[in-house]
């Protein structure tokens, strides 16, 4: 029998993740998979932190650029969390992902632990479909130079110190004037972060083949300053124009101590993160699991 | 001089909606501008209506059709509704359209009938922005049956009756089930349509680049069902499951007495229609304009 | 063994709802209730429409006025829509009411049908909690006379018809000015309408100890549209100015063919519904389990 | 000709916030209107450091705490920031308060600068309204110790440090247990507070005669985590779960670093602030024009 990806890597839970909430991908978990694959004839690798982490010594191990260069296909075991930052960095080389989730689904890791033999079958033989999300690439301009740069998958925030009042942003789409925003913060959030804190702060749901930005306002002084959806082909651009202790964050990394001034732009990077679901899999499905929308009739 | 549009059609505020508001578009602005025209080297007419309306009898007329296989170009003078009125007749036949306001700016018209000299000369040069829309295909099926087709440039709603409780609708797009969502009713809206009242029913601004639909629940019962934006190379379809009444409305027409099992499907027309905008245009100046964000800094 | 209660009544889900969500309250169920009650020392009977409905014949019957002149408590065996309409017919009388649910939990039925026996023995020494609601008192004035008058637990809807637009409301509090609304409606409810409909469409939850009505506009024009809550001791004036279809709906009752110029006004009833909650009830852990508001630390 | 109000106080922008705005209160106009109060049969003192800021030495001087103790009527010439600090020092002493705005309209400072002799000439023979509003007692406990303890009239706000996700907050009414909510933050509002920072994050208007507090979370995880609408006779705590760098904020007063298991707990404070209006004076009015919601008809 034979795979339609030659070498595969299986990464577990992040260990910067662990301490957090406490335990990494099981060893035996691992190890169960790593001979499935090869028994579906794949040439198996672990990364190197899982396999110290998890104590797995008995295949090969490279670190996520080396996974990146040299394998057609990456298994996460892991939670969304886990699987955003593998999905940033192996972006840039084009390797698919594949997530397993450990607890609860996710809305991007939506095979159960439990079912991952039967579900991976058939995906190793090529059935599956494949769902692209654009990376966003943000930096933060200050007096003309770059003094800060990251890709993020979710979302590029600005908001306000925590015992200061509203920030003042300028907005910008492609050099139009928006609006001169005061609020708690503004969010510039892909579909992919549409999900998460865009949606606390009351955005809308972007489906991942929507090709937009979501420009969402938090807590903003005028009541009409709406969430707007762009094309995400334009650079946004949000100057900090008053407010004090004000910091930008990208998914998970921060820049505290904004300056009156500093520029922060988001536009589309050249790179897309690959994610391979199992046939037939649909965005709505999980929308309606994790949102809570019941789908039968009559249940009040 | 010479125009960059040979031969000209001018439409004014459309009679049916004279009646509400009270007053057509003047005789003496549609013979200035008429006049204008033909100086800068456009051939005039004037839609057949109009002129009727408005007792001007000194150029040609044709109806809406003929309009949009003869002309080149149409200024409509009066409001949203007008334009868009006259945008989905004219959208199969390509012919690009100018919006002069009588009133208050519109978000699509948007030169003031003050400054339509000091504007149109230089669009008429071939200076301007050009903004596409697209417009939406609706259908109304019943047991396999086509009974109602329409074109839609702002939204397609399908509501409950007055005095019944709510709808429950069942949503898919591209065959893939969303939800049974129990409601007030749903909104399909247009990037154009996402400033009327999908914006009041609490959805998102849609920025006329992004190739998009927005999803907007009125008043859902699951808190969990917000709006989502979709492709708009999708198809939704809406299944009315139960309640009394309900309704379908696209634009200005409505289809009432729906039947359980009547489903409205939604797509997007093969085409567009085409605005003219003078140079520099930006949509987010109408928004701050129209939605009263103010720019400036310190205003509280 | 002594109750609290002397004479207690007896009244199943009502044959009106019956008929769409198919079922009455079973015989089996009141018989073994009606038994339990008199082993308690009470003297029980059964509303006429139940008993006949259910077949229940051993019993005494009396009409729902009948049970407000001669009953010191009555006994609710249904959902919270039977609940309220039962409610509202005995506030003049001052009877209170305890819900047991049959099927999931409501907001004011809150004791499960499997456990009756247990929580009600307490409660039948005096050993509870009360629980009153203000109902609402509004009355339809067209041309200075009352053409609709009617009692509200929940709320007072007016709107706009199926398939007209907006229609143009003016609202006034004790004579004072508010606003002209153009919107989908207005809803005026009270702390236990704020969990029906008026929390849809983007209402607060208001707490039953809380004094107080809120006006929530459905879909308005104007975004900065908020719900207020007042204080119940105001009158609220609804004036249809504009719009086609409109109707007033007041709880289930509905008065189409609003007229312009009709007045819809809504002031505080000298009657409260008493509603016997088990000891230590609290109105948060019904919130919590109804919206699924998950207490416990780290549910994601 | 003789005043209702026989010793008065003139209190102008607050020499703190001077720094920030750029101006106080300028000399000329306090002279008038001492002159004019003492012309009314007044005793006129003007408070201490206003005097010294804005250079008028022809009257006598009183620290606010005096002006408690021996004025019965305060004159505020400044905004709403102000209006407020100057209240909640003379809550405890009764004395009540009138505003007179330098700038734009404010919701508690509504007699226009232009405008004050007209106006204040019958408040001033004992013809205006009254209008009470409550203030709010907070505590931050911390191991059984009160570590912090301040009076606010707006709010009361938990929030998350600026580059830390969510905190987790325990919100318990009266003891009873409400919810574990994950947000950026929670602000416990009054009416006074429910037009500033709680609108903005999405809570309703509170009339002040509504007896109540608004619990408005920050961008809650739970999308079903709608404010709360309480009775003021109730006592709120707020315990700090998880989350770095979370503080509390009353009115302008801030607490940083609150630490895990900090109970910020807000009761009603015995003192109200009393705000005397001119005779005829509606808040609707003033919400109409702050918020502006054009009462006419037709107007867009």
């Amino acid at each position: 029998m034979s795979s339609h990806f030659r070498h595969v890597a299986l990464i577990g839970k992040h260990p910067a993740s662990v301490a957090v909430s406490g335990g990494g991908t099981p060893r035996a978990a691992l190890e169960d998979m790593a001979q499935f694959l090869q028994a579906q004839g794949c040439e198996v690798c672990i990364e190197r932190e899982t396999a110290a982490h998890a104590g797995v010594h008995a295949h090969a191990t490279l670190d996520v650029p080396s996974i990146g260069r040299e394998c057609d296909l990456c298994l996460v075991v892991g939670g969304d969390g886990t699987m955003l930052g593998i999905g940033r960095q192996l972006a840039p080389f084009g390797v698919p992902l594949i997530g397993v989730n450990q607890g609860r689904l996710g809305f991007i890791t939506d095979i159960r632990l439990d079912e991952w033999r039967t579900v991976l079958t058939p995906m190793l033989r090529g059935e599956y479909d494949e769902d692209r999300r654009r990376l966003m690439h943000a930096r933060v301009m200050r007096d003309g130079q770059c003094v800060f740069d990251a890709l993020a998958m979710n979302d590029v925030v600005v908001n306000r110190g925590a015992t200061s009042g509203m920030v003042e942003l300028r907005v910008e789409v492609d050099g139009h004037f928006v609006a001169n925003q005061r609020s708690d913060g503004l969010i510039v959030a892909s579909p992919t972060g549409s999900t998460a804190y865009a949606l606390s702060a009351g955005g809308p749901l972007l489906h991942p083949s929507n090709p937009g930005w979501v420009l969402v306002p938090i807590a903003p002084h005028t009541l009409s300053n709406r969430p707007i959806v762009l094309n995400d082909a334009g650079e946004v651009t949000i100057e900090l124009v008053a407010g004090r202790d004000a910091s930008a964050n990208f998914d998970m990394q921060s820049l505290a101590s904004l300056l009156h001034g500093d520029r922060v732009t988001v536009c589309r990077s050249q790179h897309q993160v690959r994610f391979l679901h199992p046939r037939g899999w649909s965005y709505f499905d999980t929308l309606r699991e994790k949102l809570h929308w019941y789908g039968g009739g009559g249940t009040s």
